[in-house]
């Protein structure tokens, strides 16, 4: 039977749950693929944290030195996170000869070129499943189940800690605050929500996957993001009443204007499927040219979900010795070549506070169709104090259209406000 | 670049998508995969068909042995259908050295270990993504996307043409039989759609699906089968009510009792994502000891979605040199043990007509007290001619205890008839 060795780079809750499963299924491992599997050793500077999780204290490697010199190590498993010093453990692997499986999207969406150059120049592997939407095998789908598709749009709630906050807030009419507040207690948060809330994980993904659907390096700079934090109860609350739900959504369309890679909070309608995706869990809608659309579901994170991801890399890159690599590989010319669309195209969710007087409706839809800007739907609130909440629904149009038109709007004497502008998805 | 001939045995419905997706896709595929794909030569008798595609006349074989004769084939792609003579072509394929990529679930379900056997033997790949769920990348995601996991069940919407039968029966309230006959003329079901709507064609795909599942061979024989002939309008409207919508599902459980493999009508609770899959639209949901949950949703069937997973199969098959080849290498012995349940644990959703008189149901509900039958919702609704309807929803509980129950409750003088008996997921 075949003996494939594991090195774990750090024992967080991801590590945890990769040391886990390879051991709780090591039989099941050897009876299903004919593979025995071992972590022959782990490097985490909490050496207590090792010993909790059943490690042998001598296991504990003390340097990445140790761990790249190792002959018993095939695959190295990072999971630490961050650039530093994940990026120099995991190129030290690489240039080592050893498999790299990692789950570290901020570093493959920041270095996967400097990373893929040294995983080809010593022919290891370089896998990275676990890196975008947990346990849901995506990057395998983009890799292996649809590349016979130009695939024109990708559509994922890619952020369980946002999914959730957005949920609480929709279903229990909790505010932003409250809801945050809430997803820390439970862990589903950071002390520090940034890199959540403000979109950037989510960005990281989106730069990983479009870069994999659309066969071209999508840098994390070429994603718009927009987080959540200035998402009110009103919004979702009016959207609702509309039949929209609320989501953060990762969008890459490619079109023949360009490609568009954008996250930010959206209204879908409630007949999409993404518009059932609660709590925690993540999906991705994609479109192909033929097989049309297909949508996968799952959780997004946690010790168990992402740690199924790591091990199902480990096990493919253990029966895998012919490694392939990305897309890139044949269309260096086209990562220069490729055309980025800023303006657009998409539905508007308006809203805006008027003077309760006659008139002030037309006047309002005279300025928009002025702008070529076609309205869906109009829903007007009762108000108070003579100021009224009006809902607008555009149908598609470019963004700089509707932005020339609200900039019009805004400078009636009828309009108090424009409270929010959020695009939104059929 | 790598050359990479293909050879298509049928020009039937999917032949004719996978050769215009090869045709139409040619130079994406160079430009993204590095492949320069050929259709060389395909195998159908009707050349006019042939030709009619595009197809230089010429281009098409008079015979098998010509087709496993051509030195420039590499890859011969079955989309026959049926037995034969799909069975002897694909091993003569494989026993010429060609990787076969087959649609073919009905063969794929009886013959695996033939056609696996003689892959093995000739060291030619053969690859299966086509036969079930369409385009959607099932066998790929239980094959390397989840193989960490020890998968608890699937349950799956695997056949399209009894979804949209069910579909249309509960949202426009057509009967069975005028929605199959919509379903005929859109072509979505057969002249004879046996194999669809008495669960053939979903018993081959669970067979295949839950062997990949549970890492054993699950016979064709050993699937449970129930069609959905018998269902009425009445059950999925009463069905409605109560917030459960009827589905046709492939179920396969991995209990610690034995494994149980199913097709049959199921009512769904509506917070199920399984639910809200419609019309011809297919998906899995399955539970992994580390993942989960994890949904699949997407095309099951038609000329571009199961082209899409021919051709996926296609482009995998030529960058993978290291064949690989099904869970079954290591567990021969496992195959002889496996033990299969057949007294289903399940909820139920029993329909009778009792007669509108005091203490009935407090005599039903005693009866399946006895048989330690739990109730978790009674609904009764107005009669005609003192004969009410009832529903009765269950706990979970073992069929031969339900059964038991019923046996007695149909001799009770109070009770008409039992009128329907359909098994209930939440």
């Amino acid at each position: 039977m075949k003996k494939v060795g594991v090195a774990i780079l750090g024992l967080g809750v991801v590590g945890g749950g990769t040391y886990k499963i390879l051991t709780d299924n090591k039989e099941f491992f050897k009876k299903t693929q004919g593979l025995d599997v071992t972590v022959e050793t782990v490097l985490e500077k909490n050496v207590e944290r090792a010993v909790s999780l059943g490690i042998d204290k001598n296991a504990v490697a003390s340097s990445i030195e140790e761990v790249v010199s190792n002959p018993n190590v095939d695959i190295v498993v990072e999971v630490i996170g961050g650039i530093e010093p994940a990026r120099t453990f995991v190129l030290k692997a690489l240039m080592s000869g050893k498999t790299v499986v990692t789950s570290n999207k901020e570093l493959f969406a920041k270095h996967w070129s400097e990373l893929e150059e040294a995983a080809k120049k010593m022919n290891a592997g370089l896998f990275f499943e676990a890196s975008c939407v947990g346990g849901v095998p995506i990057i395998r789908t983009l890799q292996d189940g649809m590349q016979a598709n130009k695939i024109l749009s990708i559509k994922g709630i890619i952020n369980g800690t946002t999914n959730y906050i957005l949920t609480k807030m929709a279903n229990q009419g909790w505010s932003y605050e409250e809801a945050l507040k809430e997803a820390q207690r439970l862990g589903y948060a950071e002390f520090n929500p940034t890199a959540d809330v403000e979109g950037f994980d989510a960005t990281y993904k989106l730069s990983i996957l479009s870069s994999l659907a659309f066969h071209t390096k999508i840098s994390v700079d070429s994603v718009h993001r927009e987080g959540i934090t200035a998402i009110t109860k009103e919004d979702i609350l009016y959207g609702k009443e509309l039949g929209y739900t609320l989501k953060l959504l990762g969008i890459g369309k490619n079109t023949p204007a360009g490609i568009e890679v954008r996250v930010h909070p959206t209204f879908v309608s409630n007949s999409n499927p993404l518009a059932s995706v609660n709590d925690s869990f993540n999906a991705v809608h994609l479109v192909g040219d033929a097989v049309g659309e297909i949508m996968l579901y799952g959780r997004g994170a946690g010790a168990l979900p992402t740690g199924s991801a790591i091990v199902s890399d480990v096990i493919f890159a253990a029966k895998h010795t012919d490694y392939y690599y990305t897309c890139f590989k044949n269309t260096d010319d086209g990562v220069k070549e490729t055309k980025f669309v800023s303006d657009f195209t998409s539905q508007y969710f308006i809203r805006l506070a008027v003077k309760d007087a006659p008139g002030v409706l037309s006047k309002i839809a005279g300025v928009f169709a002025k702008h070529n800007v076609s309205i869906k739907e109009v829903k007007q609130v009762a108000g108070i104090d003579g100021k009224v909440p009006v809902v607008i629904i555009t149908h598609e149009c470019p963004e700089s259209a509707v932005n020339k038109a609200l900039a019009k709007i805004e400078a009636l004497e009828t309009v108090y406000s424009i409270d929010s502008i959020i695009r939104l998805e059929d």
